[in-house]
């Protein structure tokens, strides 16, 4: 696969923080302040007048005022979804008295890790959900950790189990993943849950977060699924393998694009739909989408930039800025994809919670 | 889908009995009676001279004596793991005194599901594994059938279970097959072994036996997977949505193709590979096919011939004039994949007694 970097990252990411009001008048007018190169070589160019005092202007290619696909905004999209499962948990709660729990596991100290799982800690509490937390050193034992979700497993106030990956090099993934009941998996891993996906007639109980909140994306913005060539491009447990399945289980014709594939942006080209999942920065560039295409980017790489306060930005597999002169939607990295796997994770808690005490 | 019949079967099937010395002759010569027009109209035509006596001609097309297209014998391919399987349960035998067993079920009355359960019967003879057969009564209760299943699961001298599909309608297929043991689920229909199969770096206890089959002639015939294009025309979980995993497990770049897919020939023109399992007869036709490719057929569709003694004959899904002057590869039907799909049944109730056994 032809891994090539799009952009000239520091060139695009010197435009990232203007801070003048300018700016954001601007992100507001064109969509997005990204006027980066990304391999093109803008010509035409047109003066924008903007608001601010003393007035300025600032230069954008004709490209960039035409450019019209639509932005899938995850965050928006993911905070509706916070809002119905707000309302479903004080009703659940109201009806019959029992609010929905879902625990986290966290082993060892790595910060991304810690991050994830404070985040989802938070997205429970702005929902009502009960959330608990084990936090065990990196050097625990594998038996330690089987316990704990032995006891969770047992727990009639946990809804959901979440083991948060990756584990400690000496631990099994599969023994633990294994041993969450298959009724709290809210994270949907389990082989068996996989293979209900696959089976045509059978349901799973739980659908992993991440290709879930790509497929609400598209109804959600009613984009037709049944029909269409669909592309996903990765094919790892956790994203691209069930993200193709569950566009197959809506009639789409799908194909995966991985590694081992020839000529991935023929293939990609032909796509109506086109989920990206490889965590590669700005890997499938504009020439590689069909025009009009429906682009979900779940890529989410940090890359190095200076300018910015951490010392790097976060771009997605797709190159955003070529992209959207071709497509006619695009999720933006971040605040697409990204918010939508929590909302995901907070709907099968409650699914959960509902369908263990038959509540509907 | 266009569900387009390329042939007039009735034309075709004329040419079917010649039975003389002659027509033997030229299959040896040409690879294939079949003279059908499978709606091409031969213009060039030339006489052969056969080796009959008196001795006459037959026309056949220039096309005709040009086909090239290896054919996938999947009878002597089948024929050589059986022998591999008996060399195996004898050496099983003397080694640690265990012979590999397998039930069958079969409910109902159904003459398709007699011969098939005959079949493997004796199949399993012919390589010296022990059958266990039960019938029961089209109109037994489901909870008859579930106690069988249990004893079967609990019987030491079962290695593997096989209900004959299809049940009798007031059955729930999926509460009996979840009933099988995952470790005796010789025909690796169960949800868990499915999502195994789906998922890097897991590994089903068994695979289904006819898309085993389908990529083992594949193996054996030395055609490589990797990189390769592959299509699935069809997505049953019996044989095209297997498939499509076990040709993705080998790096395939695999699209399935599908009843609700637009323009299937465009999509099936691009593979390398092609496995078909649809039940259509005739249904793709050479025009559908890259030149060069490798053709699996996996239907087995009876089409009416007055003049064959059983008022019938079987065709694939694949209109085999016409593909093997194209492709580089086919299985014919019937003596493709039919054969292979026992002997994976034979493999996999093998596989299962070493495993059970713990025997290398």
């Amino acid at each position: 696969m032809n891994l090539a970097d799009c952009s000239s990252h520091s060139a695009t990411a010197r435009l990232l923080h203007f801070g003048s009001p300018g700016a954001i008048y601007l992100r507001r007018f064109v969509g997005s302040l990204h006027v980066g190169r990304c391999g093109s070589n803008p010509t035409h160019v047109k003066t924008l007048r903007l608001r601010s005092n003393p007035p300025k202007t600032l230069t954008v290619t004709e490209a960039e005022l035409a450019a019209s696909a639509k932005i899938i905004d995850g965050k928006m999209v993911a905070k509706e979804i916070r809002d119905e499962i707000t309302t479903e948990v004080s009703r659940m709660k109201d009806a019959i008295g029992v609010v929905p729990g879902l625990a986290v596991m966290l082993i060892g100290e790595r910060k991304d890790s810690a991050t994830y799982v404070r985040n989802k800690k938070k997205a429970c509490e702005s929902v009502g959900i009960n959330s608990f937390e084990v936090r065990l050193p990196e050097d625990s034992a594998e038996t330690e950790v089987l316990k704990f979700i032995s006891d969770f497993n047992d727990d009639p106030a946990v809804h959901g189990i979440l083991v948060q990956l990756p584990l400690p090099k000496h631990m099994n993934e599969q023994n633990i993943l294994n041993a969450v009941s298959i009724e709290k998996d809210v994270d949907g891993f389990h082989p068996l849950n996989i293979g209900r996906l696959a089976m045509r007639g059978r349901e799973p109980s739980f659908v992993p977060c991440t290709p879930k909140g790509c497929i609400e994306l598209l109804h959600r913005y009613g984009f037709q699924i049944k029909g269409k060539k669909a592309v996903v491009i990765g094919r790892s447990n956790i994203v691209g393998m069930p993200a193709a399945l569950l566009l197959q289980r809506e009639d789409a014709t799908v194909t995966i694009v991985h590694s081992r594939t020839q000529n991935p942006e023929q293939i990609v080209k032909e796509a109506d739909i086109v989920i990206s999942a490889v965590g590669q920065p700005d890997m499938v560039r504009g020439t590689w989408l069909k025009p009009g295409a429906v682009v979900i980017d779940v890529g989410i790489n940090p890359v190095e930039d200076a300018t910015c306060p951490r010392g790097y930005r976060l771009v997605g597999d797709v190159c955003y800025e070529e992209a959207r002169k071709v497509v006619s939607a695009i999720t933006p990295v971040p605040g697409g994809v990204g918010p939508m796997t929590i909302a995901m994770l907070l709907s099968n808690t409650l699914s959960s919670a509902k369908r263990i005490h038959n509540f509907q």
